[in-house]
């Protein structure tokens, strides 16, 4: 049953102001071209708004400035900032307290916040403490001594290993593994020892975790991914990292052991990073790229090794005219002998 | 204990034609090198055709036209599927029903099909619909809402998220993830605000998806998989993609956002696809290419950035030599000088 | 606990002398710089050695010939080997048995050794044998009729299919998955057959496979991973692959079917290896390196496609020019033109 709202109330939710009838009632949120009248759309993209004048929708979000064809509006500084608050309120709910169900396994000496819940077949370890509203899905695991924050929302088959720290409203998607064993071995001849890896993972609040991302935990201390920063599905991020505030890695990223990331930070989907390398903040690496050594911040990087952005698109342009350049030169090479024949001759 | 066939059984079977005795039987299929009097082989490569002569076996699956030397034949046009349909008629069988074992967690509202089975720690979530003869195996997590098909077989510790949906005869290996949240949020200063992501996965009739895949649900709609797509191990399907029918996507294979791909596309391993892009019908992509840009159909790519197949081939060779190129060029540079000072001189 | 060792303890444990008071006592190990009294510390690094005079440590670790600083010293050969033992030995201890625990559930004719664990919520099928010492985590489950040897350690959520055979003090971290079905299909016509994977995985003895690797099922055979190879996390290796001894596969490689790989190779991250291919003794391959044909022994490689390393830094190092080649190119052309002009027109 999705809600129904005045305008009013979603400028006061959203911030901004109505330029037209606040009474106006949605109960929905849909595009320019399919919104009915008990509906709100939105224009975050300035290419579309000549749309604006035609839509059904009973008002519309935009930024300031907008042309809004006489239509009610809600004036907000983003848009599309908007449009994801909006899809929300109108779409999603708190997941209900359910408490501990049937066929969940609790240890011994567990901490259980309020208004949590277990599904049938989570495994909660000894000692582990799971904070007020947090959600933990069927077949998770939760290892001895770990520490669940508050609002905190752990899928299926999730993992979390022993003495790990997860912050306050984090989320980790279905087959994470956070807190694995860090992949460090001494060479003993042509053998490898084991080297334990006793330290622990620390994700800080607003972290979110892709389906089946790998997080090693540090060999001595801590693999830290800080505040706010997201990881798309199947990352990996080795032992000893730590990964600034508001980073984004995208999907299939490789993150070798000791790597220090500042904030801010995107790297797109398959980069691979050497390893204690450090890369400044707000730098982009762009798709497939290969970090064999340490960036600086606030600029953006591509290909494997890694250049700065735009040296790499001119140099990816040249590549498909390898051949012809390779001729070019051989050609060039006969020409020059025959002149240098010629020159002598005379 | 494996039936014993014989070849006008296995003719019928097979939609072939038995040349020679048709009452001979066999209990099984072998190599040609190693087959003995009680099995049947098979010639799918004519690279391997002298080898037919001196085979053990009672009788040789070949295309028609091959040469017989004398041995009791089964003829059929494509004798490497028939290889792979004799291998499942010996050496599989299907599934018993074994009910809904104990330690299965049943939610409520849970429609169960005819002959299914779901093994201990499997967790069916709450209006969950399994249709007839599927397997759910240990710790496979169905979540709410969704629904499985006739004669699926879902492996251990898979999770299918809420509301999805997931045709006949389709196969998820263990670990793969159907349903997790798409990777999309709104930039909001430099933090970031989470879009929901309400939509759903449909997998059609016939789609297997290897281990440890991850599929994501739609940010509003859905995330389509086509009849007969088969995904490797490891693979990344990101929100909002339509993938076609009959395509094979290799191991760890990245598919971003919004992607749309045509019928019968092969890509490689380790191929990553960019986002909102289109591939064309009968595409195939090389091995860790990389595609920036739309494809047009019934092309072979590869790179990264990916550009056709043969003329990669072409540039890659000159790579390795692209030292030498240097060289020769700063040395024509020096000789070209050397002849303008001569002109001059003269 | 730490428990209490003295010099004399250590240097047998380890196979070392003492050099200075072998009746001192350490309850832990600590880097030079941040050493206690009560701490022994390691030199593993000849760089770092002038820190040896200043550490606050009651005994320095180091190789034969280091300088002591009037140090008491536990000399050994390989002192970041002892490191990792010594690490061993302080910080970490025996898993204690604690039997098969409520909410684990165990088929019929199992065979379980001495000592074991079996935690809430793993899932032993029929006829599976697990060794003495063997600690099966939550969630984990082993499919009927495999046998995991002595001193195993399975983690959460793994998965270990059908008739596998895992060796002897083996690590698998959690959500890996051993025995999926390996990716190969007929074509039959547009569409694929699924070609039965009825072999199997054996994984040999001190084998540790990564979080979340997938290790197919061979089609008929075997696929196998010798003794002591290591994986890092998110590997594929797929069907009929063999691995040999003390190989190291690091985070997201990728291994096509049918691959032989020699003993003590090295893949570094993201690596891919095509189908079918040989892959010589010691070999290592750079990060990202794409290998497209079989590689000799004795040898680094890197590149997509791969070429012997020190061709690809070299060839790596024009690449970010080639925009200014192409360029001279086009200037030496043009000059030329001038100079047959010129050498024409005397």
């Amino acid at each position: 049953m999705i809600p129904t709202r005045t305008l009013k109330e979603l400028a006061e939710y959203l911030g901004g102001r109505v330029i037209g009838d606040e009474n106006v009632s949605v109960n929905g949120l849909a595009p320019l071209e399919s919104a009915g009248s008990d509906k709100i759309t939105f224009l975050a993209n300035p290419k579309y708004a000549a749309k604006v004048a035609e839509t059904g929708a009973a008002a519309v979000l935009m930024a300031p400035g907008a042309e809004s064809h006489g239509r009610n509006v809600i004036e907000v500084a983003n848009p599309y900032l908007g449009f994801a608050k909006l899809l929300t309120l109108f779409y999603t709910t708190p997941h209900p307290p359910l408490g501990v169900l049937p066929e969940a396994n609790v240890g011994t000496e567990v901490t259980l916040g309020e208004d949590i819940t277990l599904y049938p077949g989570a495994c909660i370890g000894n000692n582990v403490t799971i904070g007020d509203r947090s959600v933990i899905h069927s077949g998770a695991v939760i290892y001895e001594g770990s520490v669940i924050g508050d609002d905190c929302l752990i899928h299926a088959n999730a993992v979390v290993r022993e003495r790990c720290r997860v912050g306050n409203r984090c989320i980790i998607q279905p087959g994470a593994v956070i807190g694995s064993d860090g992949f460090g071995y001494a060479p003993d001849g042509r053998a490898y020892y084991r080297i334990p890896q006793i330290g622990i993972v620390v994700l800080e609040d607003d972290v979110e975790i892709g389906a089946n991302c790998t997080i090693d935990r540090a060999a001595l201390e801590v693999t830290l991914i800080k505040r706010g920063t997201k990881l798309d599905n199947l990352v990996q991020i080795a032992h000893n990292c730590h990964i600034g505030e508001d980073c984004m890695i995208v999907s299939q990223v490789g993150i070798s052991g000791s790597v220090k990331i500042g904030n801010h930070v995107t790297l797109a989907g398959q980069v691979g990073v050497a390893g204690h390398l450090t890369i400044g903040d707000n730098v982009i690496v762009g798709a497939q790229g290969g970090v064999p050594s340490s960036l600086p911040a606030d600029a953006v990087y591509s290909g494997s090794p890694t250049m700065p952005h735009k040296e790499w698109l001119r140099a990816m342009a040249v590549v498909p005219r390898l051949p012809e350049l390779k001729k070019n030169i051989s050609s060039l090479e006969k020409r020059i002998a025959e002149l240098e024949a010629a020159i002598i001759r005379k």
